[in-house]
Order: C-alpha cells, then structure tokens, then sequence
C-alpha cells in the first residue's frame, strides 16, 4: 500500500454527467448560475457541457449558450464532452471556451451499442482519427473507458480488455486515462487489483470516475487512493448516474468525498462549505431533496484539514 | 495491511438501535415478524431489545412481548442492551430468551451525561459490578463504547480514554468490545490508526459499529478490515443512528455492507436477496423509503461470492 497523498484531483462533473441524467431540463440561467458557483469553491477542474445531439440529449442541447455565459476564474480547467467526430468538429467552433476534451467508449460491446450506438471497434477507429485533432488544436485530451469494472447487460468485464482499449488510446496521444464505474458494480478488492495492475501498464495520469450505486464509492475511493490514484471525478449533490437500476443513485457526491479527503488530511484545494452551498443550491432548482449526505450532516467541524 | 479474511461476523442492531430511533413506535406484531425474517436469512447475530425505561425509550417498551413473541432458529445469537443495574435486574427475569447481554457507556462527557444523565466515571463503576453478575448468569457479555471516534457535543474524542475505559471493562470480564461512531465523524484515516492501536492494547474479539452520516460508512469498514477488524455492527435498511446532526442518515445498511464483503468474496452466511426483502418489508411498516442503497439498486448479481 503506498501512503496517503497529500494532494488529489478532483474533477466536477455535475454539470454534465448530473444535469444530463435530470428529466426535466435545467434553465441554462440556472446551468450558469451553478457552474460559476462551483468553479467559486476551488474546484479547479470541471466538465461543463457535451456535444452531444439536442434530439438524443435534450438536456445539453444548450453547450454552446452554457459556454458562452457562465464566467469563471483563471485556473479553472474546463472539459467538454464529446461523441464522435461531428460533435468534435462543433465543440472546437467554440474552442477558446474550454481546456480539455474527453472522449470516451464502453469497455462492454453491448453497453457501448446501446450508448453510442457502435461496435468497441468503430468507435476505437473514430477516437484513434479525434485524438490528433483535438492534440493539433493545442487542446488537452482525457478519455473515460466506461463499464471498466462491469456491464449492468453483460456482466462482468474483463480488466485485460479495458487495458486493451486504453494501450490503443494512450498510443493515439491522449493525455489522461479515466475508467467508469458507470453502474456501481466495482467493490474495493477488484479496485485494488485493477489499478494495481493498470498502474503497470500506463504512464498516463489515471482517473477514477466511481458511482455510488450501492453505497460503495467512497470505499472504492479509498481502494484507489491505497493503490496510487490520484485522480478522481465526482458530482455535487450525487447528481448523475446511469438509470440502470432505476431509481439509484448517480456518481459518487463531490461534497462527501472532499470531506473524507479532507478529515483525512489530504488536501483537495475545494473550500467544503462553499461547496456544500452550491449543492444546496441545486436541490433548489431541481426541487427534491438529493441523496448526497453532507449536504445533510454539514462538515464533520472538527480535526478537519483545511487546504 | 493484513489481507481480507474469508468470513466477518455482522451483528444485526436494526431491532435495537433501528427501532428506537423511530419517531412512532412499531407495533409488536411487526417487531416479531421483521425479527423472525432477519433471523432467517443467515443472520446469526442480532441484538433485538432494550431494558431501559419505558418512559425514556416508549418505542422499546415492549422487550419481553418481543422476546417472548419471536421465533427464532437455533445458532442464532440474541444480544438485548441493558442501560444499567435496573435494566439488567429486568433482562435477567428473561435470561433464557437471549445469549448475550449488552452494555455501554460514551468516551465523552458530554455525551455520557446527555444519554444517561452520568460521568463517565460513574458509568464504569455500574459497568464493572453489572459484568460479574452477567457473567455469573452464564451469559455473554458485549460492551460498546460510543462515540469513540469524535462526539458532536465536544470535538476529538482522545483515543488514549477510549482505551483506558475499553481496559477497565476487559479487565471486569467483557467478552467483546465495540467502538461506535455514533454520529458518523470517522474517517478511515483515523479507523486505521485507532484499530491498529487497539489491537495491541486488548486480546478481545473488537467490533467496528460505523454510521454512515457522512456517507463514509463503508470506506470506514474498508479500513478496519485492512486493519484486522472481523466483527461489524450494522442495520437494515440503514435504519437508526443518533438524532445528531438532524435529518442524517443511520447505522451502515447491512444489506450494503454484505454486498460489498460478499463482492470483495468475504463470507458472512446471509443470504442478501432474503435480506433485502427482509428491508423492503420494513420500508413498507415505516411507510417512507429507506436510505438504503442495495434495497433500490439490488445486488451486482454476478462475482459475487455466495455464502
């Protein structure tokens, strides 16, 4: 096991992963008002928007509006979803907006049909053509694989597979390497193993993007951190998630993993009450009460490691 | 970090702690039926009443139709907790009905003094004539110590006191000895030291009772697993917990807590499909949805290890 890091990444994905998953689509003031909220509270990498078809993702179909408004400090790194190479080719009409693209496939040929409607392969041979686009416009690539640690359709995956995907994605030039647990299937042993062994495999800067389907994540969380990651993506409010199984929760809540970052003294750069005030905010304009837990309990308010 | 052992040992508190954090007291008639179900799904250790007084605790007052009313099979172990001389005077009257008797005290002041109006010293001194008598009853003993990992009311709770208080009781002749985390201020960082600690300083069988206020409730069991903890405390349903902070969440969902052990292929004899059934029977008694996570999303239905 090596020691706890001082420091870890922490990427929002709230705005995108969360506000997709919403049935109702969010007001862009109110997209607006929230991402400059969180990009207030230190959280200094965010993914904001996807170029996603408006008919498929209704959502998002304000990415371009969203870009354009919202108003956040130097030093907040902004990423921006995108399909395949048409969403590529509109995302970069608008590039001086954002730092970062990710791309991203399932490592699980059914998901990855239902999803993007392509074989692993196709959609490999698209990314492998986007990566030196989007490295030639002096942007930043980041890839997720998703269904890393499992397919809600076919079950289990296999790790060599997911590697496999990311040697090809790595070799096309990307700069950060993310796996998904899209539908909260991973548990902290094969977490363990998994990063133990990706570890040996990459050079990239590896992510973790956990949810916490079944009340997991944070475990899963601290398995990576055991293990070396010091990257991971979450969503204020636990907004998010795959609905499948209906009716769970999403990505694991940014608010309760700084928080268990923080009273373990490992610092995040993200003032937590602020943070927990964006996430109050949300609940708000969604009009339910969200699943995080901070949002309820508050910080611990002792022995804390501010950063 | 010693390895994942094969088989932990859950205690069921649901029954106990779950049921007296209700706002309306459950009729006892659904006691004994929630009761005898969680008895059936490989539960082998359940703490299902309380002798305290019926004016202080109304949602317990019925202990002995309980105790009376249920049916459970042999090889199950009943704990009922007693909150002092008086209350085990009144559990003895029944001492065939259960195995083990359970005893507590806080490792802060203000806590101790707010749950049961004494110093601490005061408690251990009832504490250290009660285990004698328990003992001599040819009963087991249990003794918990709450807020052992922070108390809501003072801050850091010093783990050297909770040490010394944990001595004096193993010194009486306890059997077992649980740590709570009564309002959920732990963190795993902290788990792992203070486990690591205790297992130099007792020769007893140590039980983790984790809350999941925080959302770290399982990252926490993750941490005390690593750290050589094989005996955990947990409620389905995710029901229970302390009134502090308001609206928070319980005790760590045992069906949450067996589907990550069964998952990480750790064995606890319960079978989680009857458990869950067993937690959407009394989200339907309590007539609200529970906090529990695998009681929406289900198992991960594959890899996992079955009992």
């Amino acid at each position: 096991m090596s020691g706890y890091p001082e420091q870890v990444r922490v990427r929002e994905v709230g705005p995108r992963d969360g506000f997709q998953n919403e049935p109702e689509r969010i007001a862009t003031a109110d997209k607006i008002r929230l991402i400059d909220g969180l990009a207030r509270t230190g959280l200094a990498h965010m993914e904001v928007a996807s170029f996603v078809r408006p008919d498929v993702i209704p959502q998002l179909d304000d990415a371009v509006a969203v870009l354009d408004g919202i108003d956040v400090p130097d030093g907040v790194a902004l990423s921006v979803l995108v399909p395949n190479e048409r969403g590529l080719q509109t995302a970069l009409e608008h590039k001086d907006r954002f730092h970062d693209v990710a791309i991203f496939l399932s490592a699980s040929e059914t998901h990855n049909k239902k999803n993007v409607n392509r074989s692993i392969e196709q959609s490999l041979e698209a990314l492998e053509r986007m990566v030196p686009v989007i490295k030639g416009e002096g942007l930043r690539c980041s890839a997720v694989i998703a269904t890393s640690f499992g397919c809600p359709y076919e079950g289990p995956v296999d790790p060599g597979k997911v590697f496999e995907i990311g040697g090809r994605l790595e070799a096309a030039g990307i700069d950060e390497l993310g796996f998904g647990d899209t539908t909260g299937m991973a548990n902290p042993r094969q977490v363990r193993e998994f990063f133990g062994r990706a570890f040996e495999l990459s050079g990239l800067e590896l992510t973790a993007h956990f949810h916490n389907t079944r009340g997991q994540g944070l475990a899963n969380v601290l398995a990576a951190l055991e293990t070396g990651v010091r990257s991971f993506e979450s969503s204020f409010g636990e907004l998010g998630g795959c609905p499948v199984p209906p009716g769970s929760t999403g990505n694991i809540a940014t608010e309760d993993l700084i928080s268990m970052l923080h009273e373990m003294g490992i610092g995040t750069g993200v003032d937590l009450d602020a943070l927990i005030e964006v996430s109050r905010a949300v609940q708000e304009v969604l009009g339910r009460r969200l699943t995080s837990h901070v949002i309820v309990a508050g910080p611990v308010g002792w022995g804390a490691v501010r950063p």
